[in-house]
């Protein structure tokens, strides 16, 4: 049966996270039911990552099988007037049959935003951590740099997370400020379980100053969850893409689909 | 009775306005009711601005009277259990007596935000004016610089503007990108009925290359409404700041007020 990938974006405000359960509502939910009323098909999807309640979505990935005629890079369109506001899909194509949206990742990529600033205001209060004391960017920076590279992670993960190894690859971890906005930047071929958000939390202490900027090197050395600051909540957390290599687990339609979409914007 | 001047956020999704009415719920009445429960007093505000229903703002300005102890600067702590969510004071200083919210106001700045891609993200569509089609960033910049400076408007108002003069002097228009977004920043000694939107919508339309880069020049020339775009929607739009000249009607407080907020940061 022929498989779709579709990027999904979503503000996870009003959601229970993206993994379908039986107290609230989740976004898997909401994504199958729309897809199974546009196909006429019982549709079930499987995402690249499991966003926690509250977390949002610039490039979450999931894929899903079909017999529909619909051509994959019309599900946007489709299914956009089935879709609450809060969750679109942007776009889709179609995958080989090996495909696989969660194992096949490569590359993920999120971003954690800051207000900071003594009063919050209105405007950045879905998607910002508001943070009232002045945070030391370089500080901040400077303890980042010790995340990059390959490490033994084990202290970066909450209770309940199910990785068999802790060894994870940083390629990217950086912050910029744009007057009372921080941004955080992380690039990395996996993450364990909240390790994003463990990050987010240690460094807000760093850069207040009640928490050593070698803080992630002692927790890399000792493998001690007590060297790192609290979980940062999910608000501020955005999956910003997933990435997957360009062989032959890809359709060739993949190819032909990426030119066309940038073609389209010139 | 002492006078004291407020700075207010909010997200105008949820909102008919700024203005006070019977329909509709308005950031007004939300504010006067939190400062009646606080100060025990009938409180009534008067707004530098009176935003549409849908358009936001970080530094919207208001004034009220009251004879409460509340220091002037602990209103944003006051108030913050009292107000939903979507509407923040971040500021309150002790002005003079004459001090006038609106009538005062010698500069105002607002910012339009657009979404320039394809199919729009869940993440910015409280803010953001989607447009599918490639923007020319560069033509819309060179109609910009036209605005600049003093002009009679009488082209850029809709119906229901109520303003004696429709000379205005702008001080910067210009437009940014970032990645998919695109910012408008106007700032201005003052702006007519709608006059920000129609400059948004305007600017679509030559960034579309629908419309003629030189259309703000016709219509500042020939006064005609007819030689600008659409009213672009409200979303899109925030007030981003109100001024007031350092003088005579700002209580003497302001100067201590604005060195301590600068403190405070550091």
């Amino acid at each position: 049966m022929p498989r779709i990938l579709l990027t999904v974006s979503y503000d996870g405000t009003a959601y229970s996270g993206w993994q379908r359960q039986i107290n609230g509502e989740s976004i898997q939910a909401c994504l199958e039911d729309a897809l199974s009323r546009a196909t006429g098909e019982t549709i079930r999807v499987t995402g690249a990552s499991r966003t926690d309640a509250g977390v949002h979505a610039l490039g979450q990935k999931c894929h899903f099988d079909t017999l529909s005629r619909i051509p994959a890079d019309k599900f946007p369109f489709v299914l956009q007037p089935l879709l609450p506001p809060d969750i679109r899909v942007t776009q889709g194509m179609a995958v080989a049959d090996g495909f696989h949206a969660r194992f096949l990742s490569c590359r993920k990529k999120y971003t954690y935003r800051f207000l900071n600033c003594r009063f919050p205001d209105a405007m950045h209060r879905l998607y910002h951590l508001h943070v009232p004391r002045k945070l030391q960017d370089t500080e901040m920076t400077r303890a980042l740099a010790d995340l990059l590279g390959t490490h033994d992670f084990a202290a970066f993960q909450a209770a309940g997370g199910t990785a068999k190894s802790t060894v994870r690859t940083i390629y990217r971890a950086d912050l910029t400020r744009d007057g009372d906005c921080l941004t955080l930047f992380l690039e990395g071929n996996a993450f364990l379980y909240n390790m994003v958000r463990i990050i987010a939390g240690t460094l807000v202490e760093i850069g207040e100053g009640r928490r050593s900027p070698e803080a992630f090197r002692e927790a890399l050395e000792t493998g001690s969850r007590l060297a790192l600051g609290p979980t940062a909540p999910p608000h501020g957390l955005e999956l910003t893409d997933v990435l997957y290599p360009p062989d032959a687990y890809l359709h060739p339609e993949f190819h032909r689909w990426h030119e066309e979409a940038e073609e389209s914007l010139k």
